[in-house]
């Protein structure tokens, strides 16, 4: 076998067999096939598409490219949870300690953020003293002891997958749907877990753009999910706006607390019970997500979820105080208003600039090495459908260097459209894929 | 402007401008840009085409990467031709000096060949003593004084192009024509010529296995050439079976000898006469192409071509007792004969197996390191519409290693395909292209 026909083959719209994608990328993971063949080949995928038996023989080498996690010794059914990546995206948060909170074990390897997204991990990290960089042994302890435990993805899994990525990102070929779907479930399946809850964001601060891609992408993960025999289930979520009301990674952790205590904004807590209630459905708890969502509802009321969380940030050695004074996380030295320069009913939000601004406050990464400042951020006061008056803020910006935060007010208003007839607001969920 | 944008903006089928395919050439051949970029990119103009004019856009940025050869110290119009490459295409050794003996100065760059094909080079470098790496002065002094000369293609002119085109060899980007037309298309135009004829072959023995693709790549250069200002001619010829009756390097010396001496081959003696009308045509010479070919056949007849071809071998240290005595060029150990096991009529040669018959003699290059055997070869015997019976010899082997040659046996046997009933002759010249 070897590589030029290969690519050939896919050049010329042919389906790759499981032994030709197996050979691509177990050699390409022991460096035995150069990048620069790898790309081109990556670029007939992206122009040609895949078949659904290549994207599950892709998914399936990733996987076996690297170690698979075993979670064995956590009795129960482990549901993983991943977000394709969004505005304001703080959902994980929120939805582990409520679902630990129902006696679901919560066993989850998340990444960092890159680009105009924050990860997870970066957000619990800006809890003073909090350590997602666990060995296994503390992880699955921490899990079998309260419940919920959060890392860091280990760097030994889906091996091609973390060199391919790399590569795709400088040569055009990040955005194709096989591609993307094959990444994301390699990690997903080397990751341990026997059931997969996937959140696939769209909108204007999404990976996706358009709702249409966002479906596909979705079906295919799904499909994926189910054929390699890890019930899998998807829930397209609207991110024409930011959810909820902070972005910016200590400002979203407040938010998450917030949200657990109670004093959560409506879309977040709609979004978090409804993917609550699937991650119980897929652990095989309740009757419907009806019932599901008004358990986790009650987890909120009595104060458990926030309790499990709590317990959960102490057990990673986090500082626990901040969980019942979440005003702590603010932090930031200027917080500086974003009025706006009209009066009318906010239409449409270029959501994305939003993230960018977060990343030119020192909020995110552009490349793997940079430094993050946790404490930085933008606060969204006026969401679509909302009226708005002539210098009314419409955002805060929280920054640590007035210039730099200075430097986003003009970027900001500008990401906010008005119309002067009412707007309708937008429903957070737009469908669920199983 | 950066590569990653240029890919992007090529995989979704933008036009590139100007400037981003000079950022492109320049910058990759100063290594700015890694190969892993490059080949992204030649995949996706591989899958989404180029227009005319970001095909004249790649040529002049290839031709701007490396020198142009200044001819200007010759006098006349110098007038270039270059064939895609055929199995048995001695053309240029035999038209070269017929178009000199007509006062037309000849100052040609070739190439080696590489994989089935023999290049122009390797076929006089079989001459013993023959030398084609001159110096640019040597060269051009003997234009000057005997109005031909033929030397090895200069490694400074279209630099970015020869990376290039080791990037494409093995990264499945060489079939493409915006490609292969500004590759060729670089080299002639930084080669000096004032006018360009180019023959391009079609069918299983050539590069473009059928006459609409062999078209389209020959009214792409034709557009090129008239583009920068080098009125430029296509000559579509048939390679559906070899040209005249040798393939291998001293083999096909010696029929362009033979030919020139008034033995040719009919399929041989039409072409030559024709491509050479075009160049004088081009040249400025003669009223029509008639005209001109009946004044070539008179060159053959008079002699004074084969007396040109002497004169050139002499000049550029060859021996040329060999032009009176083409047999000294017959120097393999062992002929080997392919006899026919049906009776019938030649229906259809896959011709590229012949070439790489006397690839897998040594008379060729796999790699560019590789030494060449340049007595080794294939005699034709029988061409498509001939009737063959039993036991006749349709090939002959011209091998040094009878194991090697006895091991070519059946698969040139099997490039042979039979019919029962007559089958038409076919034709060498398919179409004109200006």
């Amino acid at each position: 076998m070897n590589i030029n026909e290969i690519i050939k083959a896919k050049r010329d719209q042919k389906e790759l067999t499981t032994e030709q994608i197996n050979f691509f990328i177990h050699e390409y993971s022991l460096g035995n096939i150069p990048d620069y063949q790898a790309s081109s080949l990556l670029m007939a995928i992206y122009l040609n598409g895949m078949s659904e038996q290549e994207i599950l023989d892709l998914t399936v080498a990733m996987v076996k490219s690297g170690e698979v996690v075993d979670l064995s010794d956590i009795p129960g059914i482990k549901v993983d949870k991943h977000s394709t990546g969004g505005i304001g995206d703080k959902v994980t948060m929120v939805v582990m300690p409520l679902v630990a909170s129902c006696g679901v074990p919560v066993a989850k390897m998340s990444g960092r953020g890159l680009g105009y997204t924050q990860g997870t991990i970066d957000k619990l990290d800006s809890i003073p003293g909090f350590r997602t960089n666990l060995d296994m042994d503390e992880f699955i302890r921490n899990v079998k002891r309260i419940g919920i435990s959060i890392m860091g993805q280990s760097e030994n899994i889906a091996i091609a997958d973390k060199k391919l990525y790399a590569l795709r990102d400088v040569t055009g070929t990040v955005e194709s749907i096989p591609l993307i779907a094959s990444s994301i479930m390699s990690k997903k399946i080397a990751s341990g877990a026997d059931k997969i809850l996937l959140e696939v964001t769209y909108g204007s601060g999404a990976f996706m753009e358009n709702e249409i891609r966002a479906r596909r992408l979705a079906q295919t993960m799904v499909n994926i999910g189910n054929m390699v025999g890890k019930e899998t289930i998807a829930v397209l979520t609207n991110m024409n706006q930011p959810l909820g009301r902070f972005v910016g990674n200590s400002l979203e952790t407040k938010e998450a607390i917030d949200t657990l205590a109670g004093r959560g904004e409506k879309d977040v807590v709609n979004v978090c019970l409804l993917l609550g209630a699937y991650m119980l459905k897929l652990a095989g708890h309740g009757e419907s997500i009806t019932t599901n969502m008004k358990l986790l509802q009650s987890k909120i009321d009595s104060g458990e979820g926030l309790a499990k969380f709590k317990e959960f940030v102490s057990r990673q050695w986090g500082e626990s105080r901040v969980v019942d004074e979440s005003e702590l996380l603010v932090k930031a030295k200027y917080k500086l208003p974003v009025n706006s320069i009209v009066n009318g009913y906010v239409s449409e939000i270029e959501t994305k600039n939003i993230g960018q601004a977060v990343v030119n406050l020192g909020g995110g990464r552009l490349k793997k090495e940079d430094e993050v400042d946790y404490y930085v951020g933008v606060e969204v006061m006026k969401k679509i459908g909302d009226k708005v008056s002539m210098g009314e803020p419409i955002m805060y910006i929280y920054a640590n260097d007035e210039t730099k935060g200075l430097m986003q007010v003009e970027t900001l208003r500008s990401s906010f459209k008005f119309s002067n007839e009412p707007v309708e607001k937008s429903k957070e969920i737009l469908d669920i894929i199983d």
